[in-house]
């Protein structure tokens, strides 16, 4: 018994911290804080964002946040939304689905100035859960995001 | 103190299946998976969307998805975006409440197209938890939406 | 063994029981709730926003949900919808991190009337957890909001 509950709270505990985790990125991001937003991936992973191309590893996600088009966007005002996550885990691997958004100020007002799908592939560490890989695609009625938000399934099978 | 422990790892594991289960709407509803919405709802389940009637059962709410309004919005390309929710957990009932938005691309911008208030009625199944009920409504300064958060409560009691 | 179950079980309970609790201000904000409002902060808790002073207490709590600005954005219809939260959870304190929008409906269409970062300080009290104090800064490119989440740490430890 004792055994089943501590199966049970671990599977709990790791959709928390992959909560927990990914619900780190909008802070992060909008402040600009690039070592710490890399880290929330493994040493190899991948950031694929739509239109953008894929930073590979730390240096290279940093290097996104670090960059002149997010600069910019700061030097705006913005904020990373994320919007809830479908998890599917299993085991060591799991993979978050959800939306995100960057809204922009724009003097007194704001804008949506992105919207994409996401799927985030992770894995746990001996440092605890982290993403191997995002892919992020623009939603615009193309066939990207949809194909990406076609692979996600139905209701999870009870417990 | 076993059964204790397994009734606190139940409940929140309830709360979860209940996140993760919502969370799924936005990404099969954005990608048109109308059956898989469907399933998101027992059987006999009702979808109420503000100033759009009623769909009641599995085969209406799919044609929801598959109807000209919502396949239209995913030719232009939408984000059917939830905010957290509020669970209230009755045993094998439960209501949650939380906001929607339907985001649209409009060429290379985004316009949010509906906000609303939503309360999910939802019940324990034999094969997980299901949405009895969905009510939408939209937000638009009537008395609809105002009615339906008008119930929602304030801090639940501690553990 | 049971001991370290209880404890792990109270940590996942005390961050679900925080998630639900902010959850909760949305739906009671735009439903001009302004008693259960006041009620998701402790008696002496601070509610400080970005460019509007400080509340501090109940009755100035709630006097913000009363006021003109507030009794103005519910008769345009509002929705204050909030983002996921990362969660750095301490014994009997904690503290939570996060956007805000208020989506302003305008006729038949819908704006972002503001966007904002939030951070939730909260503590255990008798009657579960309340907000000691929230402070909302609204983003705009100005140093308060990225001055905020600045402070918001990377990944959390494993457990």
């Amino acid at each position: 018994l004792a055994e089943e509950h501590a199966k049970r709270l671990q599977a709990l505990e790791d959709r928390e911290a992959i909560r927990d985790l990914i619900a780190r990125y909008g802070p992060l991001a909008d402040s600009g804080q690039s070592a710490a937003v890399a880290q929330l991936w493994c040493e190899d992973g991948v950031y694929a964002v739509g239109g953008m191309g894929e930073a590979i590893g730390h240096a290279a996600i940093a290097a996104l946040i670090d960059g002149l088009l997010h600069r910019a966007l700061m030097a705006d005002g913005c904020a990373h939304l994320l919007g809830p996550l479908a998890i599917d885990l299993d085991g060591d691997h799991a993979i978050a689905w959800g939306h995100s958004l960057v809204v922009k100020a724009d003097g007194g007002d704001y804008a949506i100035y992105r919207a994409a799908a996401n799927r985030w592939t992770l894995r746990r560490t001996l440092a605890g859960w982290r993403v191997e890989r995002r892919d992020n695609r623009l939603i615009n009625g193309g066939e990207a995001a949809l194909e990406l938000f076609a692979r996600v399934s139905g209701p999870q099978p009870a417990n």
